[in-house]
């Protein structure tokens, strides 16, 4: 049997990852590095720093792999993410053979592993026995309340974590993660926006008001960091205002 | 100006903590420790623990400060929440007083500071200027997701945060945190649930299963371990079956 770590790592500061996520790390044989191209690369990048910077088991392999493009175009969006996942599976599953037996292997996943991401479905894919460890990471949401120096909640009240492409009326606070759309430019310009890219870098970006005030200067900063970098990350809290 | 580290802890095991909470620990010349009296001193602990770990800063002051108990009985849940604020935000004044001018003090948030937390909305009342950083923890949602091994939400679907007075309908997925009042008794016993409590701790608990399979077995569980311990913290996650 091989024990596979799904470790998250926060969302870009090597800082964020945690004292277990570097056990955990320093107990895999192998780490696997995702290649999403050209212009992500500085999300690999990321992920080798980490390893640079606190893995200190002398043997640990390094693999990296490039990840294969969802087919955004397939009208069907289930069954895009299904054909995606098992192409991936395919992927993993040779990743995981070169694991020796009885050993580990370690994905370093952005964010935390139980939020708006795929390793661990994917895993429920692969051909191969594993045993599965979770460590949990710093996500977005929390990367972004940080750097506003907010609460997610009001008192005792509910808060809806959405995407761009679910995003509805926004009850009392609702934070919204991948949003290629901007789904935030439909809705009521009298709510609060905290909005933040690149959380935890030294590129961070951050813009709050009412919405009606800041959505276009997001919607610019947001282009501009995108040409910039080639890639964004962003997420939002719109919020009642009280 | 004096700087004040809200940082985020995690939730009992002094290996959730990252190297940002333990680099801003290392920058405080005071640690706030909570008490929470005789009941809960294992809270204390978890702290006093990561600061012997990671603290290396040699003249660095831990100052426990007793927490006052929110009056409960007052029906006006609001006005009780706002007094017992209100309480806090005096005790908080004389403890940053403590801080040298220049310096900084830190206090360690059990979870992340922007969950179910009122550290920043009480320094918002400190009558003290401060300068305000955030650190985020891993909260209790991301231990419970990876101790159970499962993802948080469905593929590109929402998921709701609440608390048990809050609990209405689950639409897909929704996590349910401070439930005193064992709000899933009341829900449709056809949802899923993954409930755990001392999550990342030695003496974690986790059950699964069909609401209406496990929920009397949760209960048992959960009064056998309050009584052990004296507290307990606990969440949990209902699920529509797929």
């Amino acid at each position: 049997m091989r024990t596979i770590y799904v470790v998250g790592i926060g969302t870009g500061s090597p800082k964020h990852v945690t004292i277990e996520a570097i056990e955990a790390l320093n107990r895999a044989d192998v780490l696997f590095i995702p290649d999403k191209g050209a212009q992500k690369s500085e999300l690999a990048d990321v992920r080798r720093e980490i390893i640079a910077r606190y893995v200190t088991k002398p043997d640990a392999r390094q693999i990296g792999y490039a990840v294969p493009r969802r087919n955004a175009a397939n009208p069907d969006y289930g069954q895009g993410v299904n054909d995606w996942h098992d192409a991936l599976a395919d992927i993993f599953s040779v990743l995981i053979a070169d694991v020796p037996t009885g050993g580990a292997g370690a994905f370093l996943v952005w964010g935390d592993p139980g939020l708006y991401d795929s390793t661990l479905r994917i895993l429920e894919r692969v051909s191969i026995p594993v045993r599965i460890e979770v460590i949990p990471g710093i996500t977005a949401i929390q990367a972004l309340t940080a750097a506003h120096g907010i609460a997610l909640n009001r008192i005792g009240e509910p808060v809806t974590i959405t995407t761009g492409r679910q995003l509805g009326p926004v009850q009392i606070d609702s934070v919204v993660m991948l949003d290629g759309q901007l789904a935030f430019l439909e809705a009521d310009p009298n709510l609060q926006i905290f909005w933040g890219a690149y959380l935890g870098t030294a590129d961070q970006l951050l813009v709050s008001g009412r919405l009606g005030d800041v959505a276009q200067d997001i919607v610019a900063t947001r282009n501009a960091a995108r040409e910039r970098h080639g890639w964004i990350m962003d997420t939002y809290l719109l919020r009642q205002p009280q």
